[in-house]
């Protein structure tokens, strides 16, 4: 029995369960030569899926509909007739959300779950962990000393980036919201300040309290109102990575915010937009850097982790009321 | 006699004659060992002096109350105790807007009337026509056969980016707010096209047909509005020079936009304020091109001279109802 998730609907404002048609069929797979057949371990549900699921054109093709959906996968290979892949192995790539399914095993990674637990290759050593590196180094370029503002602090891609920014020398602020994620910032995370956006008073005015030197990098998970409150508090020469806008991907009318351009013009700061890929000739070495100071112990992850095939779009859908922990993943 | 302007009063909003203050003096201006006396010949009036009027924080001082406002003016010497300077020599800086004053010749450069009209050393051959030219190639990073949207076009700043951009081999449009505009955009300045804002029924449509292939770079000069529009076309890696903001100089409230950070991501695009003044090492490059350029015809530039003294605070006012073409001069 093979269980498969489609697309239904395009969700209007935030996704539904509704938008979302399980299908199961009793056919067994069979593989051709050079296929390998998976078995779904882990599913990695992000906040980005959100856009594919809307018809815009963006930097990667639209979810058809009554499609399966795809996200970061870990699977176990069952059977192979593939030469560089053996039955017992698992594989990360993007992958359909199916509790089995056939592939060529172009674009899957082999992952060693001796050396880290398999889920990690989904958020710290897999795309989340490459997000925060290359976000943080390539556009933020930081600079020991100076003050890093993170928003969606709690999140997968957040906690990393604050994590990172510790190890490189960086003031660093978070912004989440909830008192216990500030909390687990702080004690868990190193972040240095944090700051709850759902019950600060006033969030410009505890920026500027955080960060008294002013802000210099800002690694923007969250875009809408925490955005511009920050804004108000960047330095000369800031650079502000344009990571992601949780806030607004749900909102059914075009969003807007404070102007930015009189901010940057009179800052001469930078607002760079980007997706991990754009770096992908930096993989290596940003993978080797995470997968070190994991083993040294020196960053540290959290997961949010559902139980079973059917929680997927659940699981999905509570990204957006920011009821994970690290980041999102089901186990199958 | 030496005419003086003051500023007397911080703009609320629009900036008006009643924020000006002119005082005579009947004084004789001495000079001590290693001063010049300097005669004011053109002043020049720029939309960037609007923020040093207000008291927010910014790259550069703010002006202050009851002190005489400053801007790039071209003077003459007419009498000289400093060996680097000689009766008759012109210069060009920062200098106050006073008929006459002395200066210790610091921050001022000789200019030579012979190569190009005095004036042109405060548009195309003075930080006009280096902030077009350096915003355009240091942030912009122009490819032959991309294409280059300008707002404000019609300006001082966007006539010469424009014209640059042809010189390099791009596609150019231009946005501006009068039909006569558009139309020395395209005979005089060899614009490709030009959009009207102020008769456009839609103008992102506009942009749409006039860059079927899509934004590669955007010149920003104004914000507000039409940068909004230019957003929903931009394409994958869009740089957008973000130059200034007259749309919005005057708002007494914070103004408000579409939010950018969506469309940033989605395009892995970059928004990059600026001041010339941080690309410094690059003037001498940049002011031999410009220089080569004009004398070979490729570059070309309009200026709207206002005549007298007494009327740089109404020249100054006017830039911000698009009443000039090209840079505005007052000749004293």
């Amino acid at each position: 029995m093979i269980k498969t998730i489609l697309l239904k609907n395009r969700p209007e404002g935030k996704p539904t369960l509704s938008d979302f048609e399980f299908v199961t069929e009793e056919t067994e797979l069979k593989i051709n030569e050079g296929d390998i057949l998976l078995e779904t371990a882990y599913v990695s549900v992000d906040p980005y899926l959100r856009g594919r699921m809307s018809a815009a054109k963006s930097y990667i093709p639209s979810f058809e509909l009554n499609k399966p959906i795809q996200s970061g996968v870990i699977a176990k290979v069952i059977e192979s007739k593939n030469k560089n892949f053996k039955e017992g192995d698992f594989v990360s790539g993007m992958l359909s959300w199916k509790t089995k399914q056939v592939s060529t095993g172009e674009g899957l990674l082999k992952v060693d779950g001796s050396k880290a637990s398999l889920s990690a290759y989904l958020g710290v050593l897999g795309m989340t962990g490459l997000t925060a590196y290359l976000g943080l180094n390539q556009i933020g370029k930081p600079v020991a000393g100076e003050t890093l503002v993170v928003s969606g602090a709690a999140g997968a891609v957040g906690s990393i980036v604050g994590q990172i920014g510790k190890i490189l020398g960086l003031t660093v602020i978070g912004i989440a919201g909830t008192d216990e994620k500030i909390e687990v910032l702080k004690s868990q995370f190193g972040f240095d300040a944090g700051i709850n956006y759902n019950t600060s008073k006033d969030i410009k005015a505890d920026i500027a309290k955080a960060a008294p030197q002013g802000v210099d990098i800002y690694f923007d998970n969250v875009g809408g109102p925490i955005s511009d409150a920050v804004l108000f508090n960047i330095n000369r020469f800031a650079r502000i990575i344009v990571c992601g806008a949780i806030s607004v991907y749900n909102d059914t009318e075009l969003p807007t915010s404070i102007s930015v351009q009189p901010f940057l013009v009179k800052n001469s700061a930078l607002m760079q937009g980007f997706i991990v890929s754009n770096y992908a000739e930096k993989f290596p070495e940003a993978m080797q850097h995470l997968a070190d100071w994991l083993a040294e112990n020196k960053l540290t992850y959290t997961e949010t982790v559902v139980d079973g095939f059917d929680h997927i779009p659940h699981a999905f859908i509570d990204l957006f009321e920011g009821k994970n922990n690290g980041k999102m993943i089901v186990k199958i």
